[in-house]
């Protein structure tokens, strides 16, 4: 696929959750036809899009037929198993592609990677065992964090090590899985950059993005972000920096960590970010049909906002709070179809508009 | 149906067209699960839907299953047989109301309805045969435009009568159809105000937008219109009057000409309406959101906007236009997932952000 998708054309996407269903529904909106493909039963992705195939990631036959049956694959996660992957790969283009799976699919491999780019990452070692988390311990000190180096998300797979003596617990919650520690950061606050990079390289960011965090989930996204013109600057050309690197199609999230001593990379999602919802009612071209532009080829959106907005999510019990906030003025609500409202669940979100004084 | 409905309940909606796929992924975004009804196979709103009844409006059966299977029922059009609208009402609400649709299916008893209102209309007369539209030209005038009282849209069903010569051939137009001549209206611009009423009656309009025809057919609507304050208050009123009268529930187009002697009333869609797209990147909660919560019992937006804009309809060939239109800055495109592109059919629209000099 070197030619741009015509309207009419068949977007894959991997994984029918809330990010899938978003980039559905911007997909039609350019005219284009989804297929989700989902292991589980009644995905909310499947509500919105013209095809659900329900089958599992080691499901060959259903992989091909998949694979067949649309004109360019995506994803709405990056731990797609390697194998399913490959099996894809062979018949339809996948976008972003695999060299950006293989890199933020284990936190060890993105910090190298990182690094490598001469970007500011946390102090980090690879733990295998109590040995090894000692040594790095004695090297990085505490705080710090340990992480399984794949499959975390939303704060799940890490545990805090306030002092050395919270060692052997939080090895121990890694049930033996790879892991890795991250030196604390010491920041004042933490924004995120939407990025976007389309067929021909162009690159195009959305105005970063300041997030707040609530056990472990994001809470609040408010743009724009307390940020210096420089600090701006700098965000956006560490981003460009990642995509090319990886000759990225596609919308990234690049988590930031604002210090005193510059920005420090916390990680990159080769996928539309939660952070980026804001940009549903904040820009002509929000971060899900930007994500779609850049996998079929088209021209991107150059970003630019035209109001302010604070994102804030809806988790659990949150759902219950759905009637007040109908009644909000300037508030954007987001749901995304979910049947139950599980505690620490992500049920939707909303976007509130901020008008000028003027 | 006297409580709100919950994220969750169904939808039902009559028509797949376009305007039946925008209603169908507002309703998804909160949360609410769609249902569309339509006769002909392969419907635009059917690819974003989540069920599609595909069925003839004199099926019983299927009307009967429909009504059962959805929690309220409304409509993209306002053509729908009375014998289906009577099957379904037995089952299921029905919102707006009969009352609109029986008023806005026939020009003759929408014409009476608003004058009986206190509000201007052009002068109008039933024309049955050559002898009563010779007695209406001589009353009437030319120019002037003979129309079918009933199923016409975009310019369908219309034809002028620029002086009396034009009479015969007009009628012949007409193939017989109960008709109903119009006198002329000398305006300087065509508005439409776009209104809400929810279960409550609480009334909420958004700004009036200023539309330009081709050919029949709506062309561009440009926000904010040209209207002085005392018409802008004039255009708010007169269709809150309308609202009122019919008790009405959802979201109504109400097309008007701007005279130096005031606004005239040229016609009402008990529906989302065209002219109402500019919404979708001009508001926090668009038409379709907003005829979605009237419907569903919710509170209403504000219908404030945020920003400027002038959307255009992509008719035909102007789908040829698209890729240009990708690299158009601050420009949103919005397509309809229309197979085939024939001269005169609406594929899609765009709404072009307008950002002020500041």
């Amino acid at each position: 696929m070197s030619e741009a998708l015509k309207p009419g054309a068949t977007i894959g996407i991997l994984g029918g959750g809330q990010l899938g269903r978003m980039l559905s529904v911007a997909a039609s909106r350019l005219g284009f036809v989804t297929h989700i493909y989902e292991p589980g039963a009644n995905p909310p992705a499947g509500q919105v899009a013209d095809v659900v195939t329900t089958a599992a990631y080691d499901d060959k036959a259903a992989l091909l037929a998949f694979a067949g049956a649309v004109d360019v694959i995506t994803y709405e996660f990056e731990n797609i198993p390697t194998e399913a992957l490959d099996i894809l790969e062979a018949h339809c283009p996948i976008r972003p592609g695999r060299e950006a799976l293989r890199v933020s699919q284990d936190r060890m491999t993105e910090k190298a990677f990182l690094q490598g780019l001469g970007l500011t990452t946390a102090p980090y070692a690879d733990i295998t065992d109590q040995a090894s988390l000692d040594a790095a311990l004695a090297e990085i000190g505490a705080p710090s964090i340990l992480k399984t180096r794949r499959f975390g998300y939303d704060g799940k797979g890490q545990a805090r090590i306030k002092s050395v003596e919270d060692a052997p617990g939080a090895l121990a919650d890694m049930a033996g899985a790879p892991s890795i520690l991250e030196g604390f950061i010491n920041f004042t606050h933490e924004v995120s950059v939407i990025a976007a990079r389309g067929t021909s390289g162009e690159i195009a960011c959305f105005d970063p993005g300041e997030n707040v965090h609530r056990d472990g989930i994001l809470h609040t996204t408010t743009v724009p972000a307390r940020l210096s013109g420089s600090q701006r600057m700098d965000a956006v050309l560490l981003a460009g920096k990642i995509l090319n690197a990886l000759d990225y199609v596609g919308v990234m999230g690049v988590e930031l960590f604002v210090t005193p001593q510059g920005l420090v990379v916390n990680e990159i999602a080769p996928r539309v970010h939660n952070s980026g919802h804001w940009t549903q009612n904040g820009c002509a071209i929000d971060q899900f049909e930007q994500h779609i532009r850049a996998v079929v080829g088209w021209a991107l959106g150059d970003g630019q906002r035209h109001t302010d907005v604070v994102m804030e999510n809806l988790i659990g019990a949150d759902m219950d709070r759905v009637p007040e906030l109908s009644r909000e003025k300037d508030c954007a609500i987001h749901l995304y179809g979910k049947a139950e409202a599980k505690p620490g669940r992500k049920m939707g979100h909303v976007n509130r508009i901020i008008r000028g004084e003027g």
